[in-house]
């Protein structure tokens, strides 16, 4: 059950709107990285789990970004409230302007609207906080774009809390993550097959026009990495090495 | 540049093909964690990584994918088949059967049109790796689902390689962002502001009905967290603790 | 701010769970006329209205539909967790099944993710009220329908509670709408031109195989209705009338 | 049947081109309160009426609407056409320009393709009638709002005719709705709980930074409400009230 | 302008209602390549078209298909009529027995909801009758597999007529776009590079497991075509050809 | 199985970057007609096809299709670039600014995410065949018309080999269309009904403000045409012709 009380969790001071900043704002009222996503994300899957700990978890978080969304949306509306009526700002977004009346919507700065697609949801615990955890470094950057793009100082203020706030979370995602005690690249119950999962396929190569080249790192070499040089045309290669048939990844 | 060679990645075999097994299977095709989710988001992250080493990977593992949707392709198609001509199995998906003809289309298990919603790509090398870690493991969950909805041999081994490569690319790209050596928790250039990000708001209290609690754990407990108690309705528990205004989260 | 309690707004028990009956019940999670489209609705329009009386109430109410969407997740779930294992249960959900395990996701009965083009959002105090009423009347049919595909008491039970609250809020929303005193048929600031729109234009004519024939009642007759018979083919009834011109409707 | 006449409904001129104000007015023409949505709203209706009378109604009136389809769409036309080959104009709406040709399609002022999830159909007359009143109300509000923004003679002519004809449809749909005879608040067969259903919950409470406030008004006293203060957090009043215990919602 | 008559352009029958099938027929209601599409797709071209006397053609068979919209649309409604009260076939479309009370709307056989995206519009002649020849193809194959799903006489009469009359346009755009006395492949102003155009890319290459192979035929020998074997991995192929460098496709 | 080489299919450069201009870029990456439709709609085509010389073909140009897009994704990027960090050149979308880094992402020119509804997938090879050929007129002229848009030399270098592209690729799939030998307008199985199949209905009559008029030509007159004067309001004309009935379309 929730229960709604009137102050803000931050105030919110806007000292000069500006609509076309507004449109960028609803990134994170209505968009893909926005706080709808963050707080239905988090709080559809705390009804799913089953787990209780990591259910208050979900719970809590998922309803501190019910409240960021009503902050954002405040700080959002002072900034496109002049597209009512003002031709000028109403060309940054004519469907706030005209179908909004200048006020906010669960559209995107583009004007999608908001869509459940942005969600990732598994009902299987440790993905769904791996899911959280990318969730909340998407966030973080966006709010830090906006911040560059902005210098009324309220606003800038209540994007730097908003940001922050992103962060702990990731921190609490992470260590729940951890206090799972899973082992590293485990996911659900089925074992990979031995030998294929450590293969890795270099299925780019050559050299390009702006300095690409065909890189060696600890993703796939070192360990247990064995590197597999493009697999699809390996017969191409059989006038240097002699062989004749394509490569069978399967073993047959 | 790409190039295509006819032989698939996995041999790909069909007992017996089920078309209701086939619309799950979609679901990797067209689908949310499905196989073009994951080359897209890869390879526009490729083309937009100025870091060639990573790039590399990016296409690498973009590409692999590229190669994975040919495969659940042919193998979805394989088991959707019979729903050109057969009524009870069109009647499991009639987009597929009457629109498509029993082929595959890029539509996930109940029919949606696959969507760039779905993709998560901000051009922030360590965001957009941990943003590939959770595909990942999403993808890795979903294909040992369908695995547990089919005992159809040459569909189970062909579900086993592309499950097992999912691990394969999740530790690749875990190694690829531990290779920056960037410190945990840090995202882009601005700090978070110090104290608000240690504070954990429990914003959902009480006791449910099927033995939800407010749990304590190492996600709001020990190390640098601070304990926020609802700070919602601070006003309420002032008969408890004599306190009259509600918390001001921002220090004013 | 909001917080949330974790004991449900209204017990829910489910007897028997019925996978088949889970994604109907869907359909007020993440559909159309569901719990969330109405929480967002009211929310939204709440944080741009200016009438801080009316305010309180869309956000009263607003908030009272969160709980709702919670009741109606939690019930759904119950419905839905066979699918997690039980291939004719998925079958009837593949996309809940093997994306999302069992548990509920914002998608309406036929997997088609929510989205914000559900709302009705103005930022015009009666015209918002307008929609709500109609969205309300809407949510209250679609719940009775709910109730006449399962016997299950528990389910019933708590369906009911959801469907009487639905004219509660078409009740205050009435009541809000009543107490800006506006006259009929004013919306806005300007105007309609006079003559014109009491013009009822006949433009659906004859006799059609089942019963189809061309009514009268007080919606095109009495008052101050002017009949309009056929606007687009007045020139062939000339032969008829003797006119020779096809009408002119804005009086060039 | 339909049949079209090359005569427009409405005279359309425009004085001066103004791609910007076009790309506004895409909003009537595929916009989610635009023609073609009335157009399909109530001609669906009318084609699942089993109502004849007021099945006349709905298709005289969504046959209006395809002809208000093809005035908007004539005159959207003219203001976008310097779009083609005007790079500057291009900019309001690539889409229309490089795509389209600076011809009109069926997409908003943002350049969202229409969709079917802007309709209300619910098969239920008086539900959709109640629809329909609120969609005349948007449609009028968001024409007068269009028409803040040109000074086009011939535009403000056609938009002024246009907006009119929103308030006839309106008060047909209303005298439809009142002359069924049904009881206020009665939607479908179903009875709300008596009781439940006079209860007003009050879920947003305090006072707010910009004068929110905890408001009564007719649509929370008087008559039969009964006021229910903060039933989610009942348990923390206990210390005022002597109360231990959450509020029981459902008499349990 | 647009005028209705109540007799449908084709009397419809059903003898034996099967919503199963019925949700099937919502395909060319609201689905990519219906009615709606149909009208939409030559109608709004018509809006937007110069040339007066194919502006003619395109009204006159949009219009015609909003009379198949009709005709469908009553069809489709008779079929799925038992979903509001059976519980059985309300399983096969719960958004049309739940939300719709067993009537037609806007969606498709897998309840996604009609989008502008289905359509092709791009204003220039030649290339929109392309687009229109190609969309009554696929209206054709589309009547035609849903003939081959039911046996009910009155629905088959219904749609052979429906069938027929998309050749019928098919030939009328064919005869259109003839008429307009193009060159062949000439689309546009701007000439294609001579010699790139006549380049045929083999881009996949080698044999696979199903009969797969390397084709030659008129659309890549003969006549002007210059055969491109495998323009990516060229390099490769270097130690038996001797070369060393690249293609280079754009002659540096 | 797919291959990638680092080397872009065509050489891009940019002398000036336009971020505007990259918005419009963007139609061709993510757009209706763009490279990933292109790419998708072949290669899905070549998925399900049991013809194995036609699947060649498909195949072959779908892959060209993937290094199109990975060349237009190049050009966009580099264009897009500056609104990373430039507010002006972020205000032309910041969806891609605040959410992408100013990296391209699979969006069209206005923001709207791609989806697989753009494509035309039907199994039906002749079908599939005209439904490429459609595109491929499409995409050229999409592509010419950013041609005109911009005035650097290096994208327009790009931006014509593209162009040229889509020509060969219409050659091709014509050139596999007519080898396929099947009678003109025959599409799939069942024969349209004789009679019906030749008339030509007048739905659009009359004359309209800017010089449309009611045209006869090789689409509704000569060879077999009957030409048909509207259908559906032969009723009223009766005053004229003496008939009483309205014209029975199906012989009944």
């Amino acid at each position: 059950m929730y229960h709604h009380v009137k102050q803000l969790m931050y105030t919110v001071r806007v000292d000069a709107p500006d609509p076309r900043f507004g449109t960028m704002l609803l990134e994170q009222f209505g968009g893909a990285n926005g706080e709808l996503a963050a707080a239905m994300q988090y709080s559809v899957q705390g009804i799913n789990c089953d787990d209780p700990e990591r259910k208050d978890l979900l719970m809590d978080i998922g309803t501190e970004e019910l409240s960021h969304l009503e902050v954002i949306g405040v700080l959002t509306r002072m900034h496109l409230k002049p597209m009512k009526s003002n031709r000028s700002a109403a060309e940054a977004d004519p469907l706030i302007a005209i179908c909004g009346g200048g006020g906010v919507n669960l559209y995107n700065s583009m004007g999608s609207a908001w869509t459940a697609d942005y969600l990732k949801i598994t009902g299987e615990m440790d993905v769904d906080l791996r899911s959280n955890i990318a969730a909340e470094s998407r966030a973080k950057i966006t709010y830090e774009r906006l911040m560059g793009f902005t210098d009324d100082k309220g606003t800038l203020d209540a994007l730097q809390f908003l940001m922050t706030r992103e962060i702990t979370h990731m921190k609490a995602f992470t260590a729940a993550l951890e206090s799972l005690g899973k082992p590293e690249f485990s996911i659900g119950k089925l074992p990979p097959t031995p030998g294929v999962v450590d293969q890795y396929f270099n299925d780019s190569t050559g050299h390009g026009d702006r300095g690409e080249f065909d890189a060696r790192g600890p993703w796939n070499q070192g360990g247990s990495w064995e590197f597999v040089p493009a697999p699809a045309f390996k017969q191409f290669r059989s006038a240097e090495t002699g062989e004749r048939e394509p490569i069978k990844l399967n073993g047959k």
